[in-house]
């Protein structure tokens, strides 16, 4: 995962459209200083290499780096570098703030997936579309290095069939009847319907969806929907979605779903980063 | 506030980069359908303008918009468009998503504002430049609706010295020696200094900073340096800084500081957006 | 499909990055014209809506448009506008380009599509990510309007095995045996995996991967393969890939694979789109 | 002839939109790998310098590199480089499929040329502005490396009067009153005129027009209007232009016009590139 | 001409990045107002289509609008709208701006090419590619507006021979040698070559270079120069350039030269533009 | 002070949007040369570092490089470079013109601060938003080298009230009753006021604006509302603005103006940049 080269412009564009004033000021383009990051609490690291990269728009020397998706512990230095004092100042918040977010959710994501495993080994994480607006990638990103897997990038390669679709189709029964059309269309897709009640889910195992994504059920309602799907149509998955997170993730991981689909990691709290700016 | 057409067109594309696979597939291009957003808790809306930018480049004409800044009772349409079924399927989630995350800092910062106002009327609240990555736009929208400013929008145009400034230049006292220097230097700026301990804001308020920004001060902490500057120097203003969120901001307000600085509104949890499309 | 604002820009900074120093001489501001596309030949109509985003942003207001995916005779006019015989210059040959690639590839799909359906109204046709470079929402929306479907948009968001790949893992016997965690990794998702030899694919049937493409294999070892599956494992879908073309596909349609891969009808001929410019 | 960064970018952007999960999913960013492209077929190099930059990105470090518009011999390598596993993956096929279509436009270019070259070493071979759309930069650069030129760039550089503009004016004959004027305007610029008939071309040469283009004249046609040319203003250049093929070029190269000025160089057959990954 | 839309864009983006903190304190989003432009001293307009545009981002509706290329008498309105109070701020400076120097140019342009009309009314002028960087559009439209046409647009579409380039090929004399090469391979350019003395562009007349672009000649030079051309090569054009401004334009449209190439208009004054705003 | 990718690359689209055809033709690619820039004045250098970075897009090594902001004598080389003969004719003009425009600003901007100082050397000079449309960081760029500072970036980030805010206010009155609540509303911010009138000016220093700024005030009305300040309100700034350059700049540094706001530096003379390229 990288970040293209406008978005690397614009992350600096965001603090530094111009230059950095206080440093103007106080006329530390003569000095030296080197900058250091490290963690106020252990972490899963990210966003080190596209620091790197605004490092390197301001002339400021990587000294240290660690790699995104490693985890760290309290006080670890994460990133250095060596540069002029006012360019120094230009990178400190940019790259301070990305790593906080970014890490934020690569460590959120490895605590809630490590919480699911912990209760059932074969259970996968996946999430949402529901990223910040304009930030998809720093937060699939963070998703990786978490150790957890976007769903569905976008609309454009995923056949997932909501209520807001059948109910353009004449419901769901309808819908339903379309799968075998459906599957040899797209052979290469797996159908995943969502169903909203016990009832829907059941009917879309019944039919063969390959997928039942179960929305907002309780956990005693998948379990429900799990025993079914063991007796009737064992090849059908089973995910569960809606409201989950790291506080009832174990709830979740005893359900019996196959997977779960959220949204919450992307709200994780960011690190605390902190930074040092030393002259040398 | 509104973002650029370059904006629009990226969040566009992190849903969907080509065209709705499921829609496609389900031949919805020949169906009619009206899409209806309503909020599922009383909210500050924010976004809407931008949504409506989105609904014209699918041919969703807007049927309901409520503007961004309104604030909302649980249930309340806030938008609603129609258009064709395949094209109602594109915008669905990118409004959505933008809706959700921009009402919720909107909705969070009115909160708070509100919160710290009912205590001290005269004190105002900032936010920092923390906001998150590559969606600045979005995060000052939301403030902005929710009744609060940013404190500085970038480097490029505000004074504030902090300590990584200080190290550069043989520390904080040598850099306020040098305070009537940078207030002739930039007579139209406010000079603001950040200081870590009492001490030190007690030297910055002795010295004449026109702003003294307390890092993560203890309420009595404030209050002390407040005392300090009312009986020295009176015209000094000061700011708290630092873990300043919703649940403890009165606290904060009590404390006599002039103004709040805060980053903990854009964490504000999304606001639930209930999404409807039925045919028409 | 849409194209963004951006590629719009660019097909018209292709074209005419200043003015039209023709017209400008010419003075044909002072005119007034009506600007007529019809089709050489039959044809799948296809990028009509972007033109018409074109004539809008020179003021040349449409008079007709034929929707993309439409199927006109020789001789039709797909597009007609009206405006100043300078700006009705400036779009011709923008417009007249795009209509020809993109309604030659849509045209050129749908042809391969019916033939293929011909003689197996079972089997599918998809497209390969060999789009032009820089110009893969053109190919695509062609492909879309012709009737086929793209094989995998991009490399996030399917997974396809090839022996590049195995060849890192210790050749393919060894990737094969890490299906069932691929299967469990990635439960939303189909394992392609492709053979080269009818050995390969062979294997693959029998260790369970979801798809099977076969590389530039003979219709004969197609076949072969197909017979295999249906008598091993019948669930595992079969992929032609590998010069397929419109000369060759009945060929393809015929031997028992479930669907086509192909780049063929990224090179169909452009449509010849005749433009008369008149004065209104 | 380079690339922005920005369609560096936009490159990979239509390849690997986020991550390459095939990789993810195998573990492979634990491996080392070499990839290697070479020609499957003669070929003319075209593009390597722009997989550089994208093997830049990916930290894939090249090793050997052909420069665009050298001729190689079927089996030889073009580009190799070595990386990560998965970043050798990222990489692979946005280059091979930018050589494939770069090399495949500079081969058929050079064939093309040399063809018209053998019967008539005088004549110059200029290709239209009927290049891909978005692509026109990696056309312009096949045609380059061919050793053929862009006939115009854009309608802001030239000036060439078809019958399109005539019409607004009032016909050719009215158009051709106003030469010296528009010579006199544009005294950097050849005055270039279309002719649809061979009426129209002498008529051109009669009244000094710089350059007659003659659109979709035969052969038989041409020589006529070169003879007339060359008894009665031997200054006037004639162009052939409509329908030029490879197939039929030597034909077009005896038939005494000064310059061919064709499209069909952009739809050559994109090369076969081979592509091997190794572990190393 | 027109300006795309990131160049829309962008010159919102330099004034307006986020919104008007001015207006927004003084709450001027409740307030209805008119804003009205007009010129303190005759110009030519230019710019006015862009502010349309840019009006129109901020729902300002245009009530009058003056197009680009008209003279206008002092104190004639040359734009007006109507909108929000804080938008009409908003568009205020960012639209009074480009007036200014968009005028300015046309202003300067048209004024100058008249005064060297006013001496010869054959000669014609032309600027330089010396545009201020990032605004070549800006300032290819004011020339335009003026009644000038600009020279070359770029590199990539003319053929002028500069002594740098001499001197990589064993000078001046050597690349003469190459002008029936020169001319054959690029039938569609005339070849221009610049000379520095006097003895140079004799020696281009003799050996037929199309232009000669004399460099910075006095106009006695440049008249020895004429002489030369109209008894050896009447079909050679001669142009001048260098130092050609305003004050000594007509010096220059005595001496003889077909047309002159000059920078000196892109510094025009900008125009004074007038903003009034009122409520409504 | 850096300009984006974005904008590097748009000077280069600006001059060499494809190849440089010149070079071209005359096969400049077999050679290698070196090109030297240097100054035909004495000169404040700005826009190095920009050159360098286009010189590493085509591959020419700098060999030396003068950093903006350094004071050059005439003649001194300020940049140079190696590379392929074609290659150093791409970069050459983009970079003259760049080098000459901000080069200009540079100087231009230094000589007026300087000519103020030596009257008054408390006095600072700001410059206004009125930059060249699109060009702003290279104006900003420029002025910074020079020694003065952007009076506003834009809109978003200082409270300057004009009459036409006033207007909407219900007059200018009526706007400074709601000082008070301004500078609380904005306690980071001074609020400035533009007072047309001596007699604004007094009202806006009576009632406590924190800097005052005269627009288009004699030298003598600046001495008067100094005077009044003075005695009046002390703490007040009075900003001089309007008309201010280098001819009459020490009129106003005598005025007893604590700063001034300029435009003109903006209009600064190119700087004559002699470009040499030779063979190495």
């Amino acid at each position: 995962m990288r970040l293209t080269e406008a978005e690397i412009e614009k992350l600096i564009e965001e603090d530094v459209p111009y230059f950095d004033l206080t440093s103007h000021l106080l006329n530390l383009k003569n000095t030296k200083a080197e900058i250091i990051y490290s963690v106020r609490e252990s972490s899963v690291v990210c966003g080190t290499e596209e620091c790197a990269r605004i490092f390197e728009k301001f002339n400021v020397k990587v000294e240290k780096l660690v790699e995104s998706g490693t985890a760290v512990e309290k006080g670890e230095v994460i990133l250095s570098g060596k540069g002029r004092g006012d360019n120094v100042h230009k990178v400190w918040k940019v790259c301070q703030n990305l790593l906080e977010y970014c890490s934020g959710i690569a460590t959120g994501t490895r605590r809630l997936v490590e919480k699911a495993k912990s209760i059932n080994p074969q259970i996968e994480v996946f999430t949402t579309r529901k990223t910040f607006p304009l930030a998809k990638k720093i937060c699939i990103k963070g998703v990786l290095c978490g150790g957890a897997l976007p769903h569905r990038l976008g609309l454009s390669e995923t056949v997932l069939i909501f209520r807001n679709h059948a109910v353009l189709k004449g419901g769901l029964k309808n819908v339903l009847k379309e799968l075998p059309f459906l599957k040899k269309k797209a052979p290469e897709k797996k159908i995943i319907v969502e169903a909203e009640t016990v009832e829907e889910a059941l009917e879309c195992i019944v039919k063969g969806a390959d997928i039942v994504q179960l929305d907002k059920f309780s956990i005693q309602e998948i379990k429900e929907v799990v025993r079914f799907r063991d007796s009737h149509n064992p090849q059908v998955k089973i995910a569960a979605a809606g409201g989950i997170r790291e506080e009832n993730v174990k709830e979740f991981a005893k359900s019996g779903a196959d997977f779960l689909v959220l949204t919450s990691v992307y709200f994780s709290k960011p690190i605390d980063v902190k930074v040092e700016i030393v002259p040398c």
